[in-house]
């Protein structure tokens, strides 16, 4: 048991943290840090918090382990705001949806106290923001992603994984570089593509009357992450860039061979691409959908 | 209530509304028809159908109401065989996704008995094919669309709008070019950009190896339908080629700006493409969500 944790951004993903290790006995004292102290009189009254502060040097100064939950853009005026204030010991983490950016960030902004910084990513969310939004079973069965360094300390480590085991997820450690990558793909372009998608009816207005009587299922469920923060996917999407950008082009021209294809009416070509997805999709999911 | 109701094609659409029908007393026979023998004698076994002939002209020769469930490239030579068979009062419905060629096709081979013709599409199914994969609720709160022509005989509407409505159908009237140019955005397009996604990935060894691990919610909503049979998408596709490319070049424009905003790092103009999808999503789903 830790006696102080301090969350900083009591939102969806740090006010669910809240709830869920409130419910356990892993930390004696929860407090949350924000901008807003609006959010965090709520944030305590929804029971994600014990107490709050705003000013996030002063709550981490005796802090055991702080959890950065803020947007990917207040990284690192945060980390420089407590960098000096956090006790030796304090172990630090976050849950940034990249990685390499917040370890370069963290690296220059924490010096000799980088090492007990654990770079972290929780596969879970909804497309909703805010701690009104948070609810304590949030992170079961779900995978957190740590991104260590060989530099990173051991005990710092585990205790962030013992923390995360708490609240029902399942840890598993990954390269930083190939975590941006992968999550560029699974996540960050499937935003993409459903704000797009929904941009697309709204060029059209004989689509955008007709649409809410047409959509069927599949316009519904692909387009449900286009209901997300658009500032955070701007964050997200500018942060992982240049991996972004790549798996951009990829599906770019994946979409352009479809069109050639549909295009020369080549029904061979298209129920290829689609049967090879089909198959590959299957085997991602329908044994685990089978199950659930 | 009808005599005798032929299903033409007993898989997830017509299995399922032979097993919501026999739940009525809305037809006194219900006789499938299919290339399968196996499978209609599957469908019989799951309750989907009471009998099956494997002649389509046989079993309508005398049938009341024929609903033709094939995959849209067998409705043209299904019709053929039973054009001339049909008796003069017998009402022919589909539920193909693409309207307009459904209804030059049968205006082609129907003949005199063209307006008894009603085109007809439920919006309603899942990635899965099959009468195994048939249950009774599939239409209950679906919408399902008419296509009628003003020459369309309005008994044979009011018998085919009785028929999804006895099944839990909400069912209402469209033009046919209408509903397949926003069919071609809310439905067709989606599954392309779903089969792409999958496709991107497969193209990537190390996004391939790390995607199961790696998958949040997203991925997996977002590529449900690359579940979906590919032999069924490609002939929607090509049937709907026309409307499908233009919503393809308008998605494809949009990626562009996208990508463009992306690479000059232009936060505006990311936050402005999402925050408007964003709004416009949730007007369309949210209020229903919350009903839901």
């Amino acid at each position: 048991m830790i006696k102080k944790l301090v969350i900083i951004g009591v939102g969806l993903i740090g006010g669910s943290l809240g709830l869920a290790l409130r419910r356990t006995a892993w930390a004696e004292k929860i407090v949350g840090v924000g901008r807003s102290r609006d959010n965090l009189i709520r944030a305590v009254k929804l029971g994600a918090i014990d107490s709050f502060e705003q000013s996030a040097a002063k709550a981490c100064s005796d802090a055991d382990l702080v959890v950065i939950a803020a947007s990917l853009s207040e990284f690192s005026s945060i980390l420089s705001s407590i960098s000096a204030a956090l006790p030796e010991s304090c172990i630090v983490t976050d849950v940034g949806s990249v990685k390499s950016s917040v370890i370069k960030e963290s690296e220059l902004l924490l010096g000799q106290k980088f090492p007990n910084f654990v770079p972290g990513h929780p596969l879970a969310g909804t497309e909703k923001s805010g701690v009104a939004s948070a609810f304590s079973t949030l992170f079961e069965e779900h995978k957190i992603i740590l991104t260590p360094l060989k530099r990173t300390n051991a005990h710092a480590i585990e205790l962030v994984r013992a923390m995360w085991c708490a609240v029902g997820g399942r840890v598993a450690n990954m390269d930083p570089q190939a975590h941006d990558i992968a999550l560029a793909a699974t996540s960050h372009l499937p935003h993409i593509l459903a704000y797009n998608l929904v941009d697309t009816v709204l060029q059209h207005q004989e689509l955008k009357d007709n649409v809410l009587e047409l959509s069927a299922g599949s316009f519904r469920d692909i387009t449900r992450i286009a209901s997300s923060s658009p500032e955070m996917w701007a964050d997200i999407s500018l942060t992982n860039q240049k991996n972004l950008l790549d798996v951009c082009l990829q599906y770019e021209k994946g979409l352009a061979i479809i069109m050639r294809a549909l295009e020369s009416r080549d029904r061979n070509a298209l129920e290829s691409i689609f049967g090879r997805a089909k198959i590959a999709r299957d085997e991602y999911f329908l044994a685990e959908e089978k199950d659930g």
